[in-house]
């Protein structure tokens, strides 16, 4: 009994060690294979840099760009301070996400989502940046994802101090 | 005689009874197919969901993903009013479109385009969200469609009272 | 020896000829060859839209599409005035660039970008429109080009007096 429920235990104890938002999403039912990648709808709660991150775990994502529009509970944007080496963040609820754009990468291992967009609430008025976390509302989200055949790796450009996305393995 | 014409009149007919803005617009030498799906560059006064709802009945276009960008005569948003069960619309006149973004589906039987869009003036301020219509103005708009082999409907979920795009015919 | 030389001779003449910043980049590892077209990084003090003309006559681009996003050093967009028949400039430094979206096509035998962005600083206010210019600053700039295989021109449409993208060669 034991020895037959190693693998599973041994695959569980993986996930566990591995850890990390990444892989505490399931994706069943929430994504189509299209001929030049994915199409994934996410609905009303669902973390959208998540479940991109689990995409990218589960079909072995090389790189990929992606462009998506949805109605969010949350936004999240950040606008880095290089004098505080940190981002300055700002939270807008209950907006539609006019677009979403952004690619998928790699680093150290892990799924590394690059996300930018723009939000527009009752007034109209265009806001957004750099995505720091997206959580989606009373709609939907939907993200084309272009797939990619390279594995690209993000990395910290040591002359700006920030992270940029190196166009082969190993890049810097 | 109206033997051989019957054909064409039931055609007629049929076309006259589905009616609609769908079919009001003539695409010849508006759209070329592409190995990913399809380039459409409309002109001053194309009404942009209009053609694009037509796009998806001529050619059947399953499910597809859009982008795009131009110049408006008329941009027209609507923020979802959930008490009212309806969309608060404001119109811009004459702006740069910065972004369009969005979805091809089918909903009971129609093209159903779901864009989001940002648009700009000579403030250069952005404003925007849930594209109601959209009619070009005094240049050009180009709309890349990135098509999709399979068959997507929208459908209203009950639990949040919005539409959503459904990942599979019959979705729920 | 000089007839031996006369060929190189001949495409270093044909170069210079040819001049204009399209021909004063060097892309070596900037950008890689993907299943639908490229995908393009660039770097800290880059010009975007001289590193995409020079990407169109390196790799021959008939006609693209192009969605990006990225960190500016610089960001000058233009708004039309019908009337001077020139644009009215405003230049944005050290903003997120939110969305990219444009095409690549031809006009006069030269590459001819069109690019419209939104870009957002520390208060994420979004602005933006038809580019005029743009350098990346200290961060990356991931633009995405989808290849289209028709050979298409820009030409100006003397009923509005603005650049359209024409859908054939010699379209009017």
């Amino acid at each position: 009994m034991l020895k037959t429920l190693s693998p599973l235990l041994l695959a569980l104890m993986a996930t566990l060690a591995s850890g990390g938002p990444a892989l505490a999403q399931d994706l069943t039912g929430k994504y189509n294979k299209t001929p030049t990648g994915y199409l994934m709808v996410l609905r009303n709660g669902d973390d959208v840099i998540a479940h991109l991150e689990r995409l990218a775990v589960i079909e072995q994502i090389p790189s990929a760009s992606i462009v998506g529009i949805g109605f969010m509970r949350e936004a999240t944007f950040g606008f880095y301070d290089f004098g505080k080496k940190a981002f300055n963040p700002k939270t807008f609820k209950d907006v539609e996400m006019a677009n979403l754009t952004g690619t998928v990468a790699w680093k150290e291992g892990k799924p590394s989502i690059h996300a930018h967009g723009i939000v527009t609430d009752g007034t109209f008025n265009g806001a957004g940046g750099h995505l720091l976390g997206l959580t989606v509302g009373t709609g939907s989200c939907e993200v084309t994802v272009l797939l990619h055949p390279q594995r690209l790796d993000r990395f910290v450009d040591p002359s700006i101090g920030a992270n940029v996305l190196g166009m082969h393995p190993g890049a810097k």
